[in-house]
C-alpha cells in the first residue's frame, strides 16, 4: 500500500536533488519509508573518500542536518542496492547523458521513473537534435521515448497517472508553457504576429559545477542574455504549446539571484480582448490545478514564488485590447524541477496532487 | 574662453547628480573653474542644519572625499548665487516638477540649461499627458518646449550644438532608441509585426527616496515588472524612433543590482537580413559616435558598461534572417543620465564629444 | 485540550510576524484552530482601506497565498475580538513601546503572552535605561517585569514552562549568548582579558520601514558597523551571560543579504584547553536542546542556518590552546525571533520542544 | 626622463591586473608610453588560441574597450619582449610561485620590480613557512629577499624610493596595519590584552579561478569565516605592526559582494584615552599620507572606499576610555593591490605620491 512506497533519488548532491530530498523527507505519505539516496559516494568533491561506501547527507548539505534527517546517508549506487531495498519509484536528478543510459535499464528492471533531465522530453527528432544523444536513432531509444509522458500535470494529468516514465519539464519551459498554452488553446493568439518569451533565471539554473559563468564575479551585479535562438528548452515550447519555430522567440537571461524564474511573455490577439475574457480563460484552464496561482489585480514577482511550489501567472492587457504582457514566475528548483517531480509522483500514486507541497 | 566656463549643478545629492559632480570635477576643460553646487543645504536629510548655508560635499558623498575635491561645498540655491558666480551653464538634476518651473526662469536670465529630468523631452501633448504638468497649455510652457532639443547626441548632434535648452533623455529611452533608430531609419523593420522592448534596470533608477520598492528586502533576490503599458519613457520612444503606440510594447523591470540597464529588443524584418547587413547599418549609423560601442561577435552584458560612459549594442539574428534579438546596455546614471549630460555640454561648447568621458 | 489552543498574533505585517504566521499555520498541534491575526487593517500601507475591517493575508504576503491559507485574514485589533474568539496565547510582534502598554493589559485579561519585542527582556534598570520606557519606574511596570521570563529555552526551560509572560530574546543576543554561556558557566573563560562579539546581520533585522539605511543602494555591495558600544542588545548579553560591561565589546554590522546572523566571538581561556574539552562543554550544555546544532569539524556559515529554525555553533582553537574563535549562526527571523517564540509556546504547552520546527 | 618610462604588467587577466592596467593607462606620466601587457596569450581561457601571439585587451576585459585603449593587446610573455621594448619597471600580478621564480631573473636583468604577490613580503622564515616556497633556504632566495622592501608607503616611504624590489602588501594586511601601527607605535596599546582583527572581504579577493567557494550559490546570501588562525597574511601583521602571534587574532570572512574590505579591530589601552588623543595620533601619523582618509565623526563603510584608491580609518572609543573599536576600509583591488602598486611606482620615480590616484 501507498504508505510503504519505496522511492530512490539519484543526484541528490545537486541543487534540484537537494530540494527533492527535502520534499520527499517531509512528504506525509513517505514518513515510514524515507527515500534511498544513491550516487557516487565521493559526489561531494573534496570530502569524497574512496574507502567509504556512504556519506552522511548532512555532510553534503549542512542545512539539512538536525531532527529526524540527522542519520540519512548517500549510498553508493548500484542496481543491486535499489533491488535489495525494494525501490519502486526512481527519481533521476542526473545529467541527460546519464538518464539516456539509465532509464531504459530502470524500466527493464520494472521501476517507474521520474527523470528530471532533458533526456526524454522531446517527441520530435528535429527538436532533439540539439542534444546530440549518442543513442539517437536506436530501437531502444525509440521504444523508451514512446513510453515517456511529458510531466507537466496541468496539461497531461491523465497520461502521467498511468506512466512508467515521466519526463519532468524544463524550468524555463514550465514557466512559459503554463502562461501560453491556455491562450493558444483558446484560439485567441495571433500566431503570425510572433510571440516573445523573455525569461530571466537565477544562477542555480546553471548547475553546481564551478565555471566562469557561475563565478560570483561574473553573475553578481550583472545581467546577461544567452542561448539566443539556440536554447535547448525551445523544443519543449514548440511541442507543448503547439506552435512552430517561426512563431516564437525565446531569450533566457542570467539573473544575479540564487533562484527563481520570471518570464515576460508578449502576445498579440486576433480580436479585441478584455481583462475579464483573458482572466476567465486562465481560471477555466487551471480550475483543478492547485499548484498554479492566478494574479488578477497585480503581477507576480520572483519573491512571491521563490521557495514555494507554485507557478504564479498574471497579465496586463494593452489599452487597445489586442496585446498582452503575461508575467509568469516560479522557483526553478521547485515547480521548475523538484516539486513538479513530487506532483507527478502524487498523480502516479493517485494521491492528492498537492500532497506534501502546500 | 572655454577653460573658464562656469557651470552649476542643482540636485547633486541624488545619484545622477553625484555622478555628474564627479565627471565635471575631473573634466579637463573645467579644472580651473569647478562647478557651483547649489541646492537645499539640508539636502542630506538627517545631517541638515538650518543654521548653515553650505555643506561640505564630502559629508553628502563620503566617497568623493580626498584630494582636490576635499573643500567643495553644497551652497544654498538662489538665482543671485548663480549670478554672482557668473554661471553660464546650469545642469538640473531635479524632479521634473521643479525643472518645469526653473528652466523658463533660467532661460530668461540668459543661462544655457541641460535638464536631466523628463520636463522638456516630449514634443507631443498626447505623450506629455502622463506627467500632468501644472503649466501644460500655457504660453510660457509652449515657448520653452519649442526651444528644447532632445539631448541624444547620436541623433541630434547639430541641434544640440546650438541649443539653449537640452532635454537630457531618459535612461530606458536612451538604451532602446540607440538600438532601434538605426534599423527603423534604414527601413528594414516590419513595424506591423510589433516591436518588443523588454528592459531591466538597477535600483538607482528608482531614486534615492526610501520607499517600499527601494527597500532592500523588496528589491534583493527579486525581479518585478512594473509600469506595463504606462511607463513615462514610452513617449520618448515613439517620438524619437518614429513609431506609434501600436507598434511597440515596452516593459521595464526592477533588477536586484545597484546600477545598469539591459534592454532586450525584438524586431521582425520585412525581408531576409544577414548578420553583415545588420552590422553595417549599425556601423554606418554610429561611425562618428564615440560613446557607442558595437559588439559584433558577442552580446553586451550589464557588467561591461556599468561605470563606463558608453552604450553597448549587439544583436543575434534568427536562422531565418527575418527576426533579431538586439541587446543594449548602459549605466543608467552615466550614458543614461550624467555622462550624456556632459556629452551634451561638450557638443554645446564645440569640444570633442568624448572629452572627459573616456 | 491542546489541540484546540487558540492563539493570536499581532504584528503579522512585519518580517518576523510573517514567519510566525507561517510557522503557526503549519504547526501540527494548531491544525484545528488557526491563529487569529489581529492588527490595523490598513497595515499594508497603500492597500489599506478604512472601510474594511479585514484584509486577506495573501494581500499582505503574496507568498503565503495558496492551499489552506488562502482564506485567512488580518482582522482589526480589539481586546473584544480576542475575547470573542477565545484567545489563550497572545504573540506580540510589535514595537517595544506598544508591547509596554499591551502586555500589562493582556496579563490582566488572563492571556499568556509571548512578546517578541525588547520591552520586557531586561531585569536591571541600568540596562533598560537605553530604551527610555515611558512607564519606567511605575508599579505596574515593575510588577509586569517581575513576571517576565527571558525566553531562551536553552537557558530557562523550566521557568518558561510556567510563565505567563515570555520575553522572547533579541536576535543578536541569542546568537552570542548560546555561544558564550556554556563556556562562561564552565568557568574556563578569562573575563579579565575581554570578550569580543563581532556580529553581522542581514537587512531584515532593520525592520520593514523604508529608511535611508534599508534603501537597497545603501545596503547592497556594502558593509557597515553601527551601534558600537551602544546597541540595545548589550544588556541582554550582560544579564544572560553573567558578565559586566567592561568584559565584552559587541559590534553589530549590516550585511548586504536579506536574512541571517553570523557572530564571530573571541575569548581567552584561563588555562590551556583542547578541542575535545571545549567540544564536550558544548555537547553537555546542549545535550537536551534540539534546536542547537554543534559543528565539530567545520565552522557554520549563514547559508546553513538561514530558513532553518536552528542555531549553529562551531569553534576553532588557537594552537596555544588559550584562545578560541567561536562562530555562531542563526536566521534572525526564526531562531532569532519567530521560531524561538514557537519553541517557547511548545514548552509552555508541554509539547515537544521542537514540534513544528523540524 | 620620466615621461618616457616604460612599464610592463604580467597577469593583466586577473582582477587586480585589470585594475592595474586601467590605472597605468590613465596615469598622467605614462600617456606617451602605455605599458606592455605580457602574459600567456591564451590567458582568457576559452577564447585562447595557440595560433595567435597577441590578444586584444578588450577581448579579455570588455569594459576596457573604447577610446584610446581600443587597440591595446596582451602579448606573449618573454624576457626578450621586455628587453626589445625597453621595459624599466615590471609589475607582477602573478601567483606567488611564479613571482618567486621571475623576480630574481628580472632583477638580474636590471629591471625594477613591483610584485603584487605574497612571494617576497616576509622577512622571518617562520612567517614564510606557511607558503612552502620551493626555493626556501637557497642563497638566491635569501639575496632576493634582502633586497625586498615591504611596499606600504605610509610606513616605508623612504626605503621604497630607493628599492629595486617592492613587495606590495596583502589586502587584509594593508587594512589592519594602517589601523594598528599608529596606535602601537605610540605605545598606548596594551598588547597583553590581545588585539582582535575581524576582517571581511568581497569575493574578488578569492581570485578569478572558478571554485566551489567562488560559485555564486556559495557566496551569495552568505557569510563565512575561513583561515582562522592560519591565514597567510598573519605574518605581515606581526612583522609590520611589531607584535607576536599571541598578541593578535585575525579572522577573515567572505562577504557576498564583489569588492571591498572592512576590518573591525578591537584594542585595549594601557591607560585612559580620549577621542581627541586617539585622533591626534592618527592625524600625526598620516599627516603626509594622501591616500589615507581619517573619519573623525563617523565610521567608514565599504561603499565609501570601493572604487577609490583610499584607505579609510575611523574609530569609536568605549565610555571607559580603555578600549576602542577601529574600523578600516579599502578596496581590496586598489589600495589593497593595484593602486598601492601605482603609489609605490610614484614614490620610486619621485613623482607625487598620489599622482594618477585622485
Amino acid at each position: 500500500m501507498s504508505d510503504t512506497l519505496q522511492t530512490a533519488v539519484v543526484g541528490v548532491t545537486g541543487y534540484a536533488g537537494a530540494e527533492l530530498a527535502r520534499l520527499l523527507l517531509h512528504h506525509p505519505r513517505l514518513q515510514n519509508t524515507p527515500p534511498v539516496f544513491a550516487g557516487r559516494v565521493d559526489s561531494n568533491g573534496s570530502s569524497g573518500d574512496a574507502s567509504r561506501n556512504s556519506i552522511p547527507l548532512a555532510e553534503i548539505h549542512p542545512q539539512l542536518a538536525g531532527g529526524h534527517t540527522a542519520n540519512l546517508k548517500l549510498e553508493s549506487f548500484s542496481w543491486e542496492l535499489l533491488a535489495s531495498r525494494g525501490v519502486q519509484i526512481l527519481f533521476l536528478a542526473t545529467p541527460h547523458e546519464q538518464s539516456r543510459t539509465w532509464v531504459p535499464e530502470a524500466l527493464a528492471r520494472g521501476l517507474q521513473v521520474i527523470d528530471l533531465s532533458g533526456a526524454w522530453r522531446l517527441t520530435e527528432a528535429a527538436n532533439r537534435a540539439i542534444y546530440n544523444f549518442e543513442d539517437e536513432g536506436t530501437k531502444l531509444a525509440a521504444e523508451t521515448q514512446s513510453q515517456a509522458v511529458y510531466g507537466l500535470p496541468e496539461l497531461h494529468r491523465e497520461q502521467i497517472a498511468n506512466a512508467s516514465l515521466v519526463a519532468n519539464p524544463g524550468c524555463y519551459a514550465t514557466s512559459i508553457i503554463l502562461a501560453l498554452r491556455p491562450l493558444v488553446a483558446a484560439g485567441i493568439v495571433d500566431l503570425n504576429h510572433g510571440i516573445v518569451a523573455d525569461s530571466k533565471s537565477g544562477v542555480s539554473g546553471a548547475g553546481k559545477a564551478p565555471t566562469a559563468k557561475t563565478h560570483f564575479m561574473y553573475a553578481a551585479d550583472n545581467l546577461s542574455a544567452y542561448g539566443v535562438f539556440t536554447h535547448r528548452h525551445t523544443g519543449e515550447l514548440l511541442e507543448q504549446i503547439g506552435i512552430d519555430q517561426s512563431q516564437i522567440v525565446f531569450t533566457p537571461h542570467l539573473l544575479p539571484i540564487p533562484r527563481g524564474i520570471l518570464s515576460t511573455i508578449y502576445a498579440h490577439f486576433g480580436g479585441v480582448q478584455t481583462a475579464e475574457s483573458i482572466s476567465s480563460i486562465y481560471h477555466d484552464f487551471f480550475a483543478h490545478s492547485p499548484m498554479v496561482r492566478l494574479f488578477d489585480k497585480s503581477l507576480p514577482q520572483i519573491q512571491y514564488s521563490v521557495r514555494t511550489n507554485y507557478a504564479d501567472i498574471g497579465f496586463q492587457l494593452a489599452p487597445d485590447g489586442r496585446r498582452a504582457v503575461i508575467v509568469s514566475c516560479l522557483d526553478n528548483l521547485l515547480k521548475g524541477a523538484a516539486s513538479q517531480a513530487v506532483q507527478n509522483l502524487n498523480i502516479m500514486q493517485s494521491w492528492h496532487e498537492a500532497e506534501g507541497l502546500e
